[in-house]
């Protein structure tokens, strides 16, 4: 039996949006959840204890980034990668197919897998199904992602039929090698780039394997976002009910609406952590870039209505004076509030779901939130 | 009436050691006491809430950086220091004397000040004793220092003396000049270099005036360690009884011992957080480089004695990968557990003094420690 399982609770009539609840062997999530990510084992800027304090159920750690350094083998000496970071809830991690892909240097794909050299020391490395799960196997988290291709924008359609199909076929791989399928449970991922009859193929080939949990990936990668929009229409209705739909690496407040919208229960995206340690603060009136001089003075908290540690604490013009003079304090408290923020977003979703409201909700949501501006007006 | 009192709780007497308890407009601290410094209005790598976890007491802050960033108005504007960095307990301030001398660029000493250059962007600024009270006033801080310079090391004794001379007139221009003496207490500094017949009259000058505390300054800037303690062993014993002594910028845990066994009250130092942010802990058995490929592999906590928030969450490993990857939780975690450290050792002092073992306590904590060694023993 899986050890990931997963109730609908709710289910609204005017959109496909869902409450749900996700158990594993590290608690229970609720859904639509937004997974903060936690790269190298630490979500960066903040601690443990900022991330409960902030409520967060789950979040997302890099196989790549942990296979390279420290190694998963010395996590799993550690005890896995919940006692290695200290973190007692859930964790999920990626497969490395968006790094190797990304991030890498020259990279060699066959039908075993891939070839690429280490962004920090290029040395040469090989990733296949087996090597992947093993990899994840070892780092011990409660959901881990079978090793994919994510294609990158622009992609020729041919390339993207028959990378998705790869996928499909490593997958399978990674089902027959998974060591330790009652204690973690394997997601598969629809690829097919931005051509929805792919796109639906690869749903057919993901959901033809029954696994506890489905994701949809090789979006937000450079595609216009009507186009993102556009592909999310065509795959997340075609997944299954019962089962946990992840929309991976996505996104901004307005994207986690559109996806809860159409029915997507998990999300993970970096934007609160690299945006907080660089001065951009996430509010409900959209970006504020609190390190920018216009601060300097204003001795307001990033949003009054916010009841982070930060917003109960301190002012722009101490968060702005901070950034200026290069402390570490600045990145930590814009992330713990960023952090607060999309969980907040994500926490008021789902009540408005529950009171059957979510459409409403949404709208007054975007009424008030300007996504490419910035809160510029000083007090 | 002074806004800062001081009462003698205890004294020993095999020792100097006492215990006291020092009264400011924003609450008690318990003597001897060790205060982190938050030179930029902020203790480096860790927030209030962390110094409040490590029971920190009071803190110091610099006049000279504040001033040059984001400037002492600016401060004021916000309602003050505690204000603008969300520290509601007591605060002092150093006068810039030392960071005049130490940081700034070329600068020239006269009788009405000293003229220097920022160390940020070269610009031009003149501080007098007049100045400096305007900031510290402005800054608000419960204790604030007189302006002195602080001699250099090696320093002849014809400018040593004219310069503790010039000091001691300096102190009688800061009294006279002092905006908000029932807000804020000044304390007078004594220097004198190395010379024990400039410190006795340096000594003598300073406690002409009546203050609510005496410090000890231009020790640690260095002189061989047996010289600062000579130094010590000739100034404390002639400071008064009743009222704090403050022994600046002192210092590592021996000279803390030292320092408490001739009478000091109240000590600052940059080692617990300059150390730990660049990868050192400091332990009961001495400084641990916790950086170190030596700790790749142990999963033991920097101390398994420790009870700070580090320890009793993190191992020697995963703040060493933490470092190895240059996460900003690697300086936060290793700063929370200095600080703590620090602040636990002096609880543990004041301990020993109220239980009149001052003595044998320090010799057993001596045992123990290797001042110069590391803990490069792995598991």
């Amino acid at each position: 039996m899986s050890p990931i399982t997963f109730k609908v609770l709710k289910k609204n009539k005017d959109s496909r949006a869902r409450l749900g609840r996700l158990t594993t062997p590290h608690g229970e999530v609720d859904t639509p959840i937004f997974m903060p990510v936690g790269t190298q084992a630490t979500v960066k800027a903040i601690s443990s204890k900022d991330l409960l304090a902030s409520h967060a159920q789950i979040i997302l750690a890099n196989t790549y980034h942990l296979y390279l350094r420290p190694g998963h083998e010395l996590i799993e000496k550690a005890g896995g990668l919940h006692a290695f970071m200290g973190w007692r809830r859930p964790i999920l991690t990626d497969s490395g197919g968006f790094q190797v892909f990304s991030l890498a240097g020259l990279n060699k794909i066959t039908e075993d897998g891939v070839r690429f050299q280490s962004h920090i020391d290029g040395s040469y490395h090989f990733f296949t199904p087996e090597k992947v799960m093993e990899i994840e196997n070892s780092l011990g988290p409660d959901i881990i992602m079978a090793f994919d291709e994510c294609t990158p924008y622009p992609c020729e359609f041919d390339y993207a039929r028959r990378s998705m199909e790869r996928t499909s076929r490593w997958l399978e791989r990674c089902i027959a090698t998974h060591q330790r399928p009652d204690e973690q449970g394997l997601f598969g991922i629809v690829q097919g780039s931005v051509y929805p009859e792919l796109r639906a193929r690869s749903v057919e080939l993901t959901l033809s394997r029954d696994l506890p949990g489905y994701a949809v990936g090789g979006l937000s990668v450079g595609e216009p976002k009507e186009q993102m929009y556009e592909m999310m229409t065509a795959t997340l209705p075609l997944m299954p009910e019962e089962k946990p739909r992840y929309l991976m690496g996505i996104g901004y407040p307005e994207d986690l609406i559109q996806g809860v919208k159409l029915g997507a229960d998990m999300f993970d995206c970096v934007i609160p952590t690299r945006y907080g340690r660089t001065g951009t603060a996430w509010t409900r009136f959209g970006k504020l870039t609190v390190k920018n001089a216009t601060y300097a003075e204003d001795f307001r908290p990033i949003d009054d209505q916010c009841s982070c540690y930060s917003c109960r604490n301190f002012t722009r013009a101490y968060i702005r004076h901070l950034f200026q003079v290069g402390e570490i304090l600045a990145p930590h408290l814009t992330t713990i509030h960023n952090v607060h923020f999309f969980l907040s977003f994500m926490t008021d979703m789902r009540q408005a779901i529950a009171e059957e409201r979510f459409i409403e909700w949404s709208q007054d949501f975007l009424k008030n939130y300007q996504p490419q501006s910035n809160l510029n007006k000083p007090e």
